[in-house]
This record gives structure tokens, sequence and C-alpha cells, in this order.
């Protein structure tokens, strides 16, 4: 039933606007440490304009991820919205030139291409005032069996729900892959996310998502719980595959009555964690997608949230799982 | 006579979309590794198609040359021509961001800012296929009194010599920084770009130039040597300051019957050449500015140029003479 695609990724199409700045400047602004913030055109440019020089780089959190599936070998599509700017065709050359099938025409008119300004503080967190641009306009006309084609998942991100027709467009797709024998992936974007759409998410995790890749902040709100120990024992009540990492404390993989818990890697150097836990996601379902054990996908997806945090920018590199031996 | 500004540089404005790539792609497109080509737009557009994910940074040789001079701490300005696009407003912000004075306006129409497609290989060698654009309207209108002033120096670049109006726009500079006593330093770009213009550069040399920055086969381009013993021998006939760079062999200053030999510094593992010599330039710059004898600004163009080379990208970061310490 399904073709040739592995993994579609439905998201927000974004280029990130990289900076260095120190603790200060987080406070001159008004950003909390290690959040990702929303915010309007006249506000980028203010933050922009206090900014310091910047590297410009495409980002947005699934992207990474389906940009790093296909950096490692998989078959990738993609469903974002950038308009026919500069910052446009930089984001989907980037795709394309790593073999995404771009799907969507970029828009010829509307909102400029979304951009985030990902501030890096020495401890290499990352605080990030996003603007949405052309990715608000993503809607339901852009989901259709043309687009969405049959592939093996298709993964959505939390952010889609910022998205006027998010929730919507999210449903449609669900509905689609359905059809089509394709499974569902969801990563949950933030804990602030979470929070803003918690009723939404939990209707749509418990109806309609196999998959839910997320940090331990994330669950946690999904499920209102404080502790990870609650955590575990609220995830009995869910049938999904939850791949849950939990930065220094590895990640565990909980599917049923299966738990399996893997280890971090030792790091040297953090230097950005911007994309950690998208390459996490992006390393874990190229192992499911090619039918490995839960335990090897849990291998795949350290090893590449390894090396992302030990470079500039939120993705990997290509041929990072040549050699790699799993233990 | 001079105002507060200590440097004031003319040259392309341009946008670098940096990419790792093996020797095979350079064969692919026809590249002679370590080159810079000038390409038009459609074949722009075709290098790009072809080459993977890129980051984007403000680049131009004497633009970083400028950002650096402001990084260590100089007042500087800018004159350079870049439309009112995204790439455009990045290259301005970057600049404006440390405190350089843009002293043109963005192009409302026109040509879109320049971009540099600097494809990087292993052994940290670029290889740059350029598309001027928005660079090549800048002409003798832009460059007046009131753009110009009369910091310390101006300094021009050997690329300034590709645009239509380049020559008589560097000569019209030289007018008015004679009248206003401030000092021509002149980067001679790349040797390919001295054998394009030699005779201008030669006349302009002798006539209009103070300090010439370059490296040691660009110096033999011009003095038509082909051994350093011969080149040092010819320079007897000129009248300028050189700071002539040699790679690992280090950098060499020269004026009148002074030699100046200094040695590089060891560096562990190159990342990317990119902007060596332009590192060079702004610390060398930097120390003859600030009125320091001639082996401190040698001393000072190493250091930069040995920490720019390990680093992604040629522009180098803000306080790196901070606490370094004069042999």
């Amino acid at each position: 039933m399904t073709d040739s695609v592995q993994l579609l990724g439905i998201s927000n199409a974004i280029v990130d606007v990289l900076a260095h700045v120190d603790r200060d400047f987080l406070q001159t602004i008004g950003a909390e440490p290690g959040s990702m913030t929303l915010i309007d055109q006249d506000r980028a440019h203010e933050v922009y304009n206090q900014m310091g020089p910047a590297t410009e780089m495409s980002g947005g959190s699934v992207a990474n991820t389906v940009a790093g599936f296909a950096n490692l070998g998989g078959s990738t599509a993609y469903i974002g919205k950038v308009r026919d700017d500069q910052l446009g065709r930089i984001f989907n050359h980037d795709m394309k030139s790593l073999g995404v099938d771009i799907r969507l025409q970029k828009s010829a008119d509307g909102a400029p291409t979304a951009r985030s300004h990902v501030l890096i503080t020495d401890d290499g967190q990352r605080t990030m005032q996003t603007y949405l641009g052309a990715c608000l306009e993503l809607g339901l006309a852009d989901i259709t069996e043309d687009t969405l084609g049959s592939p093996k998942a298709i993964l959505l991100e939390g952010y889609v729900w910022d998205i006027a027709e998010g929730p919507a467009l999210a449903r449609k797709a669900v509905d689609i892959a359905r059809r089509n024998g394709t499974a569902v992936a969801l990563s949950l974007s933030d804990s602030f996310c979470v929070e803003r759409h918690r009723d939404s998410f939990e209707e749509f995790v418990r109806d309609g998502v196999d998959i839910v890749v997320a940090d331990e902040d994330e669950v946690n709100a999904l499920v209102r719980t404080s502790s990870f120990d609650d955590t575990l024992t609220a995830l009995n009540d869910y049938n999904n595959l939850f791949a849950i990492t939990r930065s220094a404390k590895g990640s565990v993989i909980v599917h049923g009555d299966e738990k399996i818990v893997q280890a971090a890697a030792g790091v040297e150097a953090i230097v950005d964690t911007t994309g950690a836990g998208d390459a996490y996601c992006a390393g874990f379902l190229f192992g499911w997608a090619n039918d490995l054990p839960l335990s090897q996908c849990a291998q795949y997806g350290t090893h590449c949230a390894t090396q992302v945090i030990q470079q500039l920018g939120a993705r990997i590199e290509p041929g990072l799982l040549d050699g790699f031996e799993v233990r």
C-alpha cells in the first residue's frame, strides 16, 4: 500500500538565524532562557536589530528531523510553507539537495519565510524567538491524497497547532494516513507548546497517533505529572509507542509493557543543544522505518543526538550511521 | 584633519553560501581547486542547485577585514552595494551590529545582493564561485566627500577592479583621501585578480597606495616574479609599506630598507582557510591605525589569521586581542 517514501514531515518551515549571546542579552530582550517564544514581524525586527552578527541555516524542528533522516540514507518528503523569497529558496534548496521531495509550491505573496532567532549562550543552551511568517498560511488545502501520498510514516510537530488551521490539517493528515496504511508520528515540540494545546494533543495522541517522540518535560506536561516515575505509570494507560529523551539521563522507550532504557553517550563539550531532540527523532525513526528492534532505534537516536550537540546548528551530517556498531 | 573613523572599507558586499564538498564536486562543476571564479546569475543557480545544504553568513574580503577590525575594537565605516532584499538586509545587519557605519543606502531595484558559493574541501581549502549581483552597480557617484569622510585610512580590494567603474572610483577615492590626509591601503584579493588588472594595479600602487596587504602569490604576480627572493629584490623599487602573508611560512613586512619576518603560529587542525588573509589584514591594520611598531602589527595579524582558520567562516570573534601578549 505504501509508496517508496519512508518518512513525510509536516511542519513549520523555518530558517534559523543563529548568534552567540550572553545571559544579559536575554534579559535585555525579556526572553526566558531556554524558551521558544512566538513573535510578530515588528518584534522580530526589534530582536534582530539588537542581535550581533548571525549565521543563517535552514531549521525547523521536524524539518531538521526529515533532513537528518534523509542524511542517514532514508527516503523522505516534506510539506511546509515558505514564500518565494531568498530565505524560502534557501530552505527548499537545503531540503531538495538532500533528496527530500518538496510537496508544496513556494507562496508567490503573503508573509515572508519564517525565521527563528536562535540565541545561544555559553552553556550551549538555545533560546528561540520565532517569527512564523509564511508558516501561518499552511492550511487544509495543502493536505491532500496527492501531497501526502502513502509513505511508511508521517511526522507532525506540536508547533503545527500554533497555526490557525493546524489542528484541522493534522486531523485531515491522519485520516488520509489511516486510509493508506501510513503510520502517524508526533513530535511534541516543547513543553510550553504542550501546555498551550494539551487537550487537543491528548485527544490526538489517543486517537490517531502511533508514535510519540518527545522529551521528558513534554511528556510530563502531556500526562500532567511532575516526576518521571509518575509519567511512566500514567503511560500504562496509553497504547502508543513513546520515545522519550532525557538529556544526560539518556532516553526511555515505552511500548505497552515493554520498557527500554538507553544511556546517554559521553560528550566532551556541548557546543549547541539546538536540534538534539530532532536528531534523536531522526535516528530513532530511521531504525523504526527499517524495522529494527526498538533497542537499536534508541541507539541510533542517541548517536545522532550526541553528534549534533557537538556542532553549531541543528542538522546532522551525512553518513552518521556508517560503521555504527549496535551494542 | 581625520574624523573619528580609523578604517573605511570600499569593496564588494557579499553573502557567503558555505558548504563542504569533496574534490569530485569541484571537477563536476569545472572549478579549479582554490580559485575564485566570477559567475553570472544563471551559472549561480546551476552551481547552487548542485550543491548540498549550506550555511549563509556575511562575507566579502575587505568587508571581513572591516568587520574584524570593528571586532578588535576599532572604529570603522563601509562603502559597498547591496540590494534591499533579505540577503542585503542580513549583510548590513551583520556590519551594523558590530558598530560599522554603513555609508550607502540599499538599492531599491536592480540585481540581487551578491553571493559567493564557498566550497570547502576536507583540507580546509576553499573554492569560490561568486555572483557579484548588486556589487556591479557600485559607481563613481557612491564615492564622495560625504560618503568617504576623512578616516585615518581607507582600504580598497583588488576585486573592486572587476566592477565597470571600479578603477575610476578607486582613483576618485584616492583623490579625496589625499586631500583629507587619509592613508590608502589596498588588498590585492587574489593572484588571478592581479593578473586580470596588473597594469592598473601597478600604476595605482606606485601612485596612490600607501599600504599593500597581500599574499606571496599576489605580490609575485604584481611584480612579475616567481620566487619570493626575487620579489623582495623587486620591492626595493617601491616606496609602499607591504604586509605579505605566506601561509605556513608566516609573513614578511617590507617598508623601504626595513624587513620584518614574522613566523606563523602552530595550528592543531585547519577547519576552513576562508578569511585568513582578511583576518591578518584586520589585525595588521588595527596595529597600524593605533600607531604600534610594525613588528607588533605583524603579530596582531598572525594572531587573527591563526584564529580564523580554526573555525568555519571568515570573520573573527570579538575581543580576540584581549590579553594578547606581544613577544
